[in-house]
């Protein structure tokens, strides 16, 4: 039965950081679906020794092997050649395999070399997996004690392809049990990782259940898993119903959608119109709301009032207003977004402005100082937030803030 | 002397696919920019024994081994504990620390908790690695036989501004011979990976020249490294003349500079202010100009109109105009390119009016139509584009033919 497994990604661009390597995380994201652990993830160069050292050290992890990359017809692609030297048998040539890139080549006109050859060497005792979208094959061949050995293209189209096409229905096979796993993802606002794990303490971990967290600021992701246990749907519901009791309102969507997507379907749902006025943010918030596909239904306008001058003309704020309390400040934030819900004519409007740095601040605003608001049709409403960090971080952080006041307000 | 590195890449969400490693990419990038070799990347999840292993085999394999991950003050935050038990060492608290982190906390008003100690404790005899941008600062610690183990904040921002103001220099020193080594990097617009590899032909690789693409759309950029070579610096100056000859205008810029910082310099300098008109970009431009520090020297105001109303409303576009030719004209985006240089009072007016997709298209308009226009006060013009791909690739591919034709229009 096929527990563990082993990733192994091949490649001089992927060590000199020329190219950052999806391959492992994909293959890895498939193989945790299937209730598989993944060992670890090594990544090599296009190098002989490396690769039958990281072959040794993937025998010593996993019981399945999964590789990508070097099959090839150039000098440096040695894979084929350097697993049959490390199980200690032949190279064979398929000739089906070998008919089908003759073919290949010459449907599309182009010179045959006989060095492609090359992509039709495999291991004896492989089984070929067909390469639908590329000219090499992979394989995958027993390395004994139940060990198995898969190899595929390195080009990420057609390992993905291959993958899903041949080797998660082999394992599927193989793990003749259901694979046993529930997981679950919740998307948290307003708190950090260390308050993450302070609340959840009271969540037993035992080998079967675990919680790992993801931040990407300001994204933070919780997700339960809970694995091969006999009653395991049940305690998966139960420990999944007292994290919501835990956090509460910190939770602000289960699954994959992203702030700006479930705040456009409330607004969806609800039959309303958003405008936005922004400064710090610079049409940050205006990107992430519309690259939602069919945001234009409920976004109508946004303005990204960068000077006094266009706070003034385009959405109205008094001139007085900035003398008296300065651009940052509740007063301008309030007129900023009334100014721009009346002259959008929309039923919401929102607005930010703020300190994004690294200059401007000052002793009463430091940089980070941010003032938003929402306005509607018979109330308005400002807050102030204090963000740490870099100029990119405060706009992001301002972001999250803005889109979660506006998510709370729609509920 | 430091010549091999290992990287170690820690977090349960690397393993289970959840999140794209990015930071063991950046890592060889510096290193290999060192001349260092890469002689493994290794990925592992957030779990003892692997650790274990992985530090075995970074020993095994490396002069330097320099991880991420597993830093902060949560429970499976394992990697101090982990490597101070591998070195047989204890943890000590490093009371400068201590007093930092508290001190932050109550800077920012958030409740002290016990846990958040845990990121003051280090392997004794380490060297401490401040984190100038969150609370887990890294270290780096000898563990014999002249090898040295670093450790870095999981977190991307945080590692990459730790690895350049700490790591780097240390390894400079530690290599006290120059490394050898001769590189630029050359910003590309307009051309492809394969149009650039068909270019670049007549550029002779040796084993101490080398190109390399990073593509990361819509950025292309193109990498010349000479290497160990002793006319090193005159052949350096002859490949990097060639090849600006080779690829002409289609290269923006050289070194680390963004698009738009390049277009927010040439602004400054010319004393020229900007607006934006934004439909299907929805903010982003404006936000790739604002993220900018000082940008607001320059730029003043943009319109995310996504509407019909907010085009004629905000920017004067006339009805007729929309219903004779469509939003998607080259008619409506000089009207929205007039409109807004005249309403936010700059030099330039910059639109962009087109179909992101995924609806919206149709035969003589499809998905991806986008029109440009550019008015200054005495000229106007507006170009049309065809981008491929999804939403998100239009608003990127838009965005980038947008700025680049502003910096041409400037030069």
């Amino acid at each position: 039965m096929i527990a563990k497994a082993v990733i192994l990604s091949t490649g001089d661009e992927l060590v000199t950081g020329k190219v950052i390597d999806t391959n492992s995380a994909a293959i890895a994201d498939q193989l945790s679906l299937l209730g598989l652990e993944i060992a670890a993830i090594l990544k090599i160069g296009d190098n002989r020794e490396k690769l039958v050292w990281a072959l040794r050290r993937g025998n010593e992890l996993g019981e399945l092997i999964i590789g990508t990359g070097g099959l090839g017809p150039t000098a440096d692609d040695l894979t084929a050649e350097v697993i049959a030297e490390f199980l200690g048998c032949r190279l064979k040539r398929n000739e089906k395999v070998a008919g089908l890139l003759r073919r290949r080549f010459k449907s599309r006109g182009l010179p045959w070399t006989a060095n492609n050859l090359k992509q039709a060497l495999f291991p004896e005792k492989s089984k070929i997996i067909p390469n639908a979208l590329g000219t090499a094959p992979g394989f995958r061949v027993s390395i004994g004690r139940g060990k198995t050995l898969v190899w595929l293209s390195g080009v990420p189209q057609e390992m993905v392809a291959m993958l899903k096409a041949n080797v998660i229905p082999w394992i599927k096979k193989e793990r003749r049990e259901a694979p046993g796993i529930s997981s679950c993802t919740f998307k948290i606002f307003g708190l950090t990782e260390s308050n993450l794990d302070d609340i959840l303490k009271p969540i037993p971990l035992t080998r079967h259940v675990a919680l790992s967290f993801r931040a990407h600021y300001p994204d933070l992701s919780l997700r339960l898993t809970v694995r091969g246990y006999r009653g395991r749907e049940s305690l998966f519901r139960r420990l999944k119903s007292r994290i919501r009791r835990l956090l509460g309102a910190h939770i602000y969507g289960e699954g994959d959608l992203t702030l700006e997507e479930i705040v456009g379907r409330l607004l969806l749902k609800k039959k309303l119109t958003l405008a936005l006025a922004e400064s710090c943010t610079g049409g940050y918030i205006s990107h992430r709301i519309t690259r939602v596909a069919g945001s234009s239904v409920y976004f109508k306008y946004a303005a990204v009032t960068y000077s006094n001058e266009s706070k003034i003309d385009s959405l109205g704020v008094k001139p007085a207003t900035l003398e008296r309390y300065g651009a940052v400040s509740r007063e301008t934030a309030v007129e900023m977004s009334q100014g721009i819900r009346v002259r959008a004519g929309t039923d919401i409007g929102l607005s930010v402005t703020g300190i994004a740095g690294p200059t401007g601040g000052s002793p009463n605003k430091p940089v980070g100082t941010v003032w938003i608001s929402i306005a509607q049709p018979t109330k308005s409403a400002a807050r102030m937030f204090r963000f740490q960090g870099q100029r990119e971080r405060v706009i992001r952080g301002t972001s999250q803030a803005a889109l979660h006041w506006l998510r709370t307000t729609l509920l």
